[in-house]
């Protein structure tokens, strides 16, 4: 299939407006080369350009050749055999037709072809973050996650820190000792499967900046291999630090082969929809074995972190049964349908050790399932859901026991007043892992508006310590979201996320805000507008009022007119007010000044 | 001018969807008829409509004849007559040339048409509703906003109530003494000008419902006649409850007398804008009587509260000199160019006590006014700020003194963080008397998205305790909101006060969200549409997924197709489980009955 057409017409590349690609290299590691975004500014400013995190890969790259069907440059591969203990699988798992659901000729999505080597750990080895942490190594990944986290400060420059951070520990400077350690404690994960070698390193903890992730997914139609390659790029470009690929039916294994090959992000899977549809759709037919068979297959293909239901026990079932919306979580469902089918305990709970087996092989991090989240406000902080953390937290303990990476999902809708709860319930039960939550959704009354609801949830549950807030977008529970949900979603939580950082008090949080109102009191709005989240909207609606070129250079606001507005005097009477030592002199002098200004005009504004 | 046609055009009316007007009589004042919004849901659900506050006004009758160049029916004007201390105006202002900009001719906005009384009150009498509820006296407008409030739920009538209100004294039932005792107390106002006598009464304080207001202002265009009253009745549709006309330049007397005549809402302004238009935009020229004069104006005209910043004293301006952002508020730089260019000490604090006694003839309520509030997370909870907030504090006692109702305003740009100090400084300083924000906005980052930025600080301030939060648009920043903007303000604002409502233990708060989550749970798709905050949009958003009319009857979630969802599995787990007395037994028959259900088939969802 050629889809070089539709590919390129679709993924968007190119620099960010305003914005620069630059590259720090690593000092441990001296062939690392860590990726932000820099923002220059207007040369009146008299400031340096704004380092920015950058999620979104060599698709921002000018110089970067991007060519999908050959994936992205395996840039950590020299580093995953340089340790010597992982093997080059000599007969990897071969794809079989239920893989992709029994679609053929036509039907059947295009296998990635560009030829790949798939690696796992020696017998006897652990190949994991954790396990290299634990034993004092710093990886190659561990220095990039470092530098990335620093946003090319220096140790010892000064900041602003004045935030509230419940206990956490956020170091003034990241080191990559100080990475090390985080990891080695379980308090941080990097999620980095040795097969997925064309990563960008990032890491998920309550001490490093708060990350988000955007969920795709395949509908069922064959198009959906450009579709989701560029949705993934689309929504790394507006900021998603991670993707999950919640995609099902045909296709599944083939699709999943593209966005691995071209994702510089972590991708996340829940391998029990393709182990379910291996089994024809039915529940109770799911086995461990072909459970297994399916975290190999994805494992060898490089998902990076495997969301896995395997807190959804069978005494806790019951406890969801007078619920106002019952068991939400897809996963869970499933999981409690085979349950109750067999009356047994879950297999994914009795034979846990066994998975950690598989995932240390390969280094893929655990995101520990909530299948029994709240769905709806009423339902919020109850047995079933407190219960099932519990498991988590015992489970975490296992795996770590293993060797394996580990992070816990998290609700869910949650009414402002039990979200504090659910975080502290969280760091007491399963020892500081690290907390990732979907929203939560503050109300249920605004279906349409859910980004909005959740990004409520998200913002104060990532102050008090959750690493990791999974989008959700303005289609939630109506439908599935396109392109601009895409880009709706991660710009909510890429708020949620960045309120959170301000106030936890992120040593590199305050620098984006300040540069930012700076350029807004000194009318420098083209720097407001790429300083912003979202540069071309920002400009969009100031062009609304003020198309003009000449008016984005002017020194006035567009809501109160070229002669008046309110940062103009108050500039007036800063700057007159610095020129004085004597304060009372100093305003005698401004109030002679004030006189000469002249007329005020005062056209309508949007605030008084 | 015939406006009728662009009027007619744009102004909607008519009842939202699967809504029904509905009004209660009062007991005390059997001829008051409040409204409400009842959304019937479909019959399958047994359960009766659910009631919704409803400040739409008579637009959304379907019985109201709506005429804006009559003006709304004058429903209070007996209730205001027969208290036997107003008097009418035999010589009411006249409209001088200055009011409206000096425009004429064809640039001139016509006049609002209608004959009406102005009153006031008679030499001597007191008539706003604090000095009545001193008296014991409980209004017509007390009974209206008690029986408003309780959303039709009957005293004694189960609800959930769970919040945490930080010392807040909601009680289960809202009595019409209980409104009397709040607003005796300061700890609530019902904004009610005697010459607003369309006004359909409301409360803000911290013990009733979360309030929202949107901003609306006309340009310099003779069409804003039509434009304004539309987009006033297009905030009130989406929820909004009060309104703040900002109007500037040319024809805002003339503007203003349209909206008070057309609003079932409470009316806020700010006269400084006015007066600086009288004195040719020269604010050095302000003076204490051109400033009283325009409030006799515009309380003559029906204004119900006024945003006057008398916190903006001299000594408090060098304060903000070394701010990022300087002085944000309008009307706060206006004054500290005025105090600036005299080097004197504000007319508006010199001569409050003046100013009461014009508030208190016409019940106009103060809008204490924060002219220092930060205008970016850099200047949040400043010296400046504070400062000025201590001021408000010693005005609202004066205020009351006088008879007169007060709430105070708030900021602003404010960090999660820096957010609860906020509440819990206005509390101490004020009294009491209630908080109005404007967000905060909790990150300056996005300009595009500061509907978000500060629907996430309005809800965390609104839990804490505000009363009424001021909405802000996706445009502000950038330039003038348009219809669409002023809609995504109220929703996103309306989602925060509701946010606010639940986590504060609101007995009417709960209701609303689990009758939309049943509706969810049981595939009520026209039900979960219609109790939502937009079900044009989510009905739209729906159908692109699924657009047949059939599916939105049918059992299944669109997002997870026909044959199966989360939901479906875990409704007939609740009701095997509920027809058990034995768990374990009823586990059993669950499990054989569950190997029945047969095929499970998982398509593409945007949540696993």
């Amino acid at each position: 299939m050629n889809i070089e057409t539709p590919i390129a017409k679709a993924i968007p590349t190119g620099e960010r407006p305003g914005s620069r690609k630059v590259y720090q290299p690593g000092v441990i590691w001296p062939d690392i080369r860590v990726p932000f975004r820099e923002v220059a500014v207007h040369e009146s400013a008299g400031e340096p350009p704004l380092t920015l995190y950058d999620p979104s890969g060599p698709y921002t790259d000018p110089r970067a050749t991007i060519d999908i069907e050959k994936g992205l440059p395996r840039t950590r591969e020299p580093w995953v055999v340089s340790r010597g203990d992982v093997e080059i699988v000599e007969n990897p798992r071969q794809v079989k037709p239920e893989d992709n659901g029994f679609a053929q000729g036509k039907h059947l999505a295009p296998q990635f072809a560009a030829p790949r080597r798939v690696y796992r750990a020696k017998a006897g080895h652990a190949v994991t973050q954790l396990e290299y942490a634990r034993k004092g190594i710093v990886t190659p990944e561990m220095e990039y996650v470092a530098i990335r986290e620093n946003l090319r400060r220096q140790e010892g420059e000064p900041f602003i820190r004045d935030g509230e951070d419940f206990g956490a520990e956020i170091p003034d400077f990241v080191t990559p000792e100080f990475v090390r350690d985080q990891v080695a404690r379980g308090l941080a994960i990097i999620p980095a499967n040795i097969n997925h070698t064309e990563l960008e390193p990032m890491a998920i903890g309550r001490n490093f900046l708060v990350k988000i992730n955007a969920n795709i997914g395949n509908s069922a139609v064959l198009s959906t291999v450009a579709d989701e390659v560029d949705k993934m790029v689309w929504a790394i470009r507006w900021g998603a630090d991670t993707v999950m690929d919640l995609s099902t039916g045909r296709n599944i294994h083939n699709i999943r082969d593209w966005i691995v090959r071209n994702s510089p992000v972590p991708i996340g899977t829940v391998p029990i929809y393709q182990a379910l549809e291996k089994v024809g759709g039915i529940a109770e037919d799911l086995t461990f074995d072909v459970f297994a068979d399916t975290l190999i297959e994805q494992a060898e293909q490089g998902v990076d972190y495997f969301t896995i239901h395997a807190g959804v026990r069978l005494p806790y079932i019951p406890l969801t049964a007078r619920r106002t919306t019952g068991i939400v979580s897809r996963g869970g469902s499933i999981m409690a349908k085979w349950c109750l089918a067999h009356h047994k305990e879950s297999f994914l709970y009795e034979r846990f050790e066994e998975i950690c087996e598989i995932m240390r092989a390969y280094d893929v991090s655990f995101s520990l399932g909530d299948g029994l989240r709240p769905g709806s406000i009423a339902d919020a902080n109850d047995a079933a859901q407190f219960a099932e953390l519990e498991t988590l937290g015992e489970l975490t303990q296992v795996a770590w026991r293993h060797g394996c990476q580990v992070m816990i999902e998290g609700p869910g809708h949650v009414p402002m007043h039990k979200i504090k709860a659910n975080m502290d319930k969280q760091l007491a039960a399963c020892h500081g892992a690290p907390f990732y939550t979907l929203g939560p959704l503050t109300t249920d009354v605004a279906p349409g508006y859910d980004h909005i609801t959740s990004a409520i949830g998200a913002a104060m549950i990532g102050w008090f310590g959750t690493a990791m807030l999974c989008y959700v977008t303005p289609k939630e529970h109506l439908g599935l979201p396109d392109r601009e949900d895409v880009k709706q979603g991660v710009i909510a939580y890429k708020i949620a996320a960045h309120a959170a950082d301000l106030a936890k008090g992120h040593p590199s949080a305050r620098a984006w805000d300040d540069a930012l109102s700076r350029a807004r009191f000194e009318f420098r709005w083209e720097d407001q507008f790429n300083l912003g989240l979202d540069p071309e909207t920002a400009r969009e609606y100031h062009d609304e009022t003020l198309p003009k070129e000449a008016h984005k250079t002017a020194h006035f606001c567009s809501m109160c007119g070229p002669k008046f507005c309110s940062m103009k005097i108050s500039h007036d009477i800063r700057d007159a007010a610095a020129a004085q030592n004597d304060v009372a002199e100093g305003m005698a002098q401004m109030a002679e000044k004030f006189r000469k200004v002249g007329e005020i005009d005062v056209p309508v504004g949007a605030a008084e």
